[in-house]
C-alpha cells in the first residue's frame, strides 16, 4: 500500500487519501515507524519480503524462488530437493520462444501440467519428479534425489525471439551436472508430450497459441529452516491467496489456510479473510494476513483501485476488531511488504510505514497512519526482520540473550 | 561541515550560524536524517568515509590507504599491486627521524620523488616500482610483481626521535617476506639518492631540513572491487581536489575530473566545481562533489573560516540548481563525510546531517538543514553505505532482492 506523493492526489499518497477510520484509531493507540523490509533502498521481492517480515534474515536464509513456489502449490519438500518455478510457453518449430506464457493460457493448463507428471528421468540415476499446477501458465517442478544442486541456469531466458536454452551447470560439480542433465531431459520429454497433446491441437485449431514448451527458473534447494514454532514456541497460521506468499509461510512452518473468494486481486473478498483470522485466533498465537490487491492496483497504475483496496483493508481490520475474542490481549502489526509506487508500477526500495498496537505498546502520539506519519513515528527506522522479535517480545516469547 | 555546539557561537554550530538559503530551500522540499558514515561513534577516515558514501561496506571492502593514495596520484593499479603512502622526511646522520615531513617541503619535492623512479629492486625477483609525487612531502609508491603481500609494517613510526625502522612481515609468508625485503631495499636506495641530491645540498646550505629519507605507511593490496557501473549500471564522475578522495572514486570506477582553481583548501574555487558538475550532469547519472575546506578550517580551529566555507558551499549548490538542465529530474544528496568539531580539531564519530531532495522524495516537513534538524528528520538514522542504494532506488537502478 506504500507509495510516493502523487500529483493527481495533490501530492498526497493513496494511504493519505483513503478513509481508514479503524487503522487511524489503531495509530492513535499504538506506535509508528519506518520499515526497511530488506535494507534501505533495496526493492524486496514478495518472497524475501515475507521471509524478512516473518523474522528471517533475507540475505542469509533465502534459498531462491523455486522452493517457495513449490511449497505454495502444495508440494511437500524435503531437504535436498531442487525446485523450480515453471511456465507453460509457446515455441516455434525451430524452438524459438514466441510467448513466455502461452498466451496466458487458462483453460486446460492444469491438464497439460498433469500430463507432465508421467515423465520419468532416465539419464540421471535416482531422480524423481514432483509437479503441480499453480494458476494459468504457472507450475512448479521439483527434482528429488541424492546429489542434486541448485547451481544451474534458468531455461527461461526472460525474453522472446531467442532459442529455448539448455540448462547449464554454473559450478563445476557432479551435482550441478546431474541436475542440468535431468532438467534437460525433463524439458525434452515435456516438449514431446505437449506437442501432440489434444488440448494443444485444439488450441491451434482455434487459432490460440499452443502451450508446447516449459521454461524453468529460480532454481532453489530446500534446506532446513527453523520453523516459527521451533524459534518462538508459537502456533501460527497464514491467510493468503498468492502461492509464493503461501509457500514462504509453509516453509517456516505456518498452517496455511485457503479462504473461499480470496484471489489476490483487487476484488478479493477481504471480509472472508477477516472471518478466517478471527476463527484462527481462537487457537493460534499468531495469524498472518496478506492482502495483495493494493500491489496489483499499483502494477496497473490504478490510483482509485489502490485507494479502494486500502479502504477495504481498513474494513477488514474493523471486522477483526469487532469480532475477535480477547481483544484486550490482541497485538496488531500493520505494514506493507514493499512500496509499489503508482509512478513506478513495480516494487521499490522505499521504506514502508509500520504500525504496532497492543495492550502494552507505548503510544507515540501519532495521529494517523501514513508514509509521512511513519517518518516521525516513535519506533524509528527498523528492518523487516526486526518485526517478529518485537512482536514476540510483547507475547513473552523471546529468550534472554545471555544470563 | 558537521560540528558540536560552540560556546563562541552561543552554543550553536557553524552550520546553524551560516547563511545557507539554497540548502535551506532543499531541506524544506526534501527529507533529513542522521548518518553514521561508518558506524555509530566510529570516526571515519577520508578514504573509508568515501568508500561508505559510495555504497561499499567499509569494514569489508577497505583494502588500506595505500591503494587509494596511489590511485589518487594517477597510478593505474592492477590486482596484486602493493601500494604505500610515502612521506619525504628528515633523518639525522645516525638515521633518527628529525621531521616526518622534511619541514613540509614544497619546492623541489617533485624532483626528489622523480629521482626515486630510477631505483631498481634487485634483492627480490620480478618486482617493479611505480612512484608518483602528490603534493608537498607526499608521494605514493607501488610494488608490482607476483607473490607480494600487504602484511608488512609501516616504516613510518608516526613519531620523531626514533630510529628509522625496518619493514617487517606481520605474517609468516613468503609474500610478506619478499615485500618487506623489497621495501627495505627501496628505502636504502632512496636514502643514498636523497643524501647527495643537489636539491638537498641546496636546502642544507639555506638552513632548511633536507628531505633525505622516505617513510612508508598504509600498505594495501589492490584487489578487484566491483565498480559503480557494474553494481548499478550508471555512468558516474567525481569532482574533488584531495588525492585520497580522488583515489577512492577512481578505484570504484568513477571518472575523476580535475577542476582548475580547486585546491581542497578554504580558498578553493567552488564555483568552478559547480560549473564542472553542471557540465558532467549532461552525460552522467551521478556526479559526486567533495568540498574539503570546512574540514581544513576545523583542523585549524578556524570558526569563521568554517562558516565561510559552508556559505560558499551553499552558493555552489545554488549555482548548480540555477544552471543544471532537467532540474525537475535531479536528485540531490547533501551530507558530510564526517564531523570535525572545532573543539577536537580532528575527525570524530558523531553522526552527520543527511539531506535528500528530489522529485519523488517524500518531504518530511523539515524547516532547515543542521545537525539538530537532522535529529528529527524523517529519514531516521542511517549508515553511510545506505545512501547509494537509497539514491539508486529513486533512479530505478536497484535490482529486486528475490522474486
Amino acid at each position: 500500500m506504500a507509495d510516493r506523493p502523487i500529483k493527481q492526489l495533490g501530492f498526497r499518497t493513496p494511504l493519505e487519501v483513503a478513509s481508514i477510520p479503524n487503522i487511524t484509531d489503531l495509530a492513535r493507540k499504538g506506535a509508528l515507524g519506518l520499515l526497511d523490509v530488506i535494507a534501505p533502498g533495496h526493492p524486496p521481492g514478495s518472497d524475501t519480503a515475507h521471509l524478512a517480515l516473518l523474522g528471517y534474515d533475507p540475505f542469509k536464509t533465502y534459498p531462491g524462488r523455486g522452493v517457495f513456489e513449490a511449497a505454495g502449490v502444495g508440494i511437500n519438500l524435503v531437504e535436498g530437493d531442487v525446485a523450480f518455478r515453471g511456465n507453460l510457453a509457446t515455441i516455434s518449430e525451430d524452438q524459438v520462444i514466441v510467448d513466455r506464457r502461452a498466451g496466458r493460457i487458462t483453460e486446460g493448463a492444469d491438464a497439460l501440467v498433469n500430463a507432465l507428471k508421467d515423465i520419468k528421468i532416465e539419464s540421471v540415476e535416482g531422480v524423481k519428479l514432483l509437479i503441480e499446477h499453480a494458476t494459468e501458465h504457472r507450475f512448479a517442478v521439483v527434482f528429488r534425489g541424492l546429489n542434486l544442486s541448485p547451481s544451474v541456469t534458468d531455461t527461461d531466458p526472460h525474453e522472446v525471439g531467442v532459442k529455448l536454452p539448455k540448462c547449464q551447470p554454473t559450478e563445476h560439480s557432479l551435482a550441478a551436472e546431474r541436475t542440468a542433465k535431468a532438467v534437460n531431459e525433463f524439458t525434452e520429454k515435456a516438449l514431446q508430450i505437449l506437442r501432440e497433446h489434444p488440448i494443444n491441437l485444439e488450441r491451434k485449431s482455434r487459432g490460440l497459441m499452443p502451450a508446447n514448451a516449459v521454461l524453468l527458473r529460480g532454481p532453489a534447494m530446500m534446506s532446513k529452516i527453523p520453523t516459527l514454532e521451533e524459534r518462538f514456541n508459537i502456533k501460527s497460521a497464514c491467510v493468503a491467496a498468492v502461492a509464493l506468499v503461501k509457500g514462504v509461510c509453509k516453509i517456516v512452518g505456518m498452517e496455511v489456510i485457503n479462504v473461499p473468494g480470496t484471489t489476490g486481486a483487487v476484488d478479493s473478498k477481504l471480509e472472508n479473510k477477516a472471518d478466517a483470522a478471527v476463527q484462527l485466533l481462537r487457537d493460534h498465537d499468531l495469524v498472518f494476513i496478506n492482502v495483495k490487491g493494493a500491489d496489483e492496483a499499483s502494477h496497473d497504475a490504478d490510483i482509485e483501485g489502490k485507494i479502494r483496496v486500502i479502504e477495504k483493508l481498513d474494513s477488514m481490520v474493523g471486522r477483526i476488531l469487532n469480532n475477535v475474542e480477547d481483544l484486550d490481549k490482541l497485538y496488531i502489526v500493520i505494514t506493507a511488504d514493499h512500496a509499489t509506487p503508482i509512478s513506478v508500477r513495480n516494487h521499490t526500495g522505499d521504506p514502508t510505514p509500520l504500525l504496532i498496537c497492543g495492550p502494552e505498546v507505548l503510544p507515540d502520539g501519532s495521529r494517523e497512519f501514513s508514509e509521512k506519519a511513519a517518518m516521525h513515528g516513535g519506533l524509528g527506522r527498523l528492518r523487516g526482520m526486526d518485526v517478529m522479535p518485537i512482536l514476540m517480545n510483547y507475547l513473552g516469547k523471546m529468550k534472554k540473550v545471555g544470563a
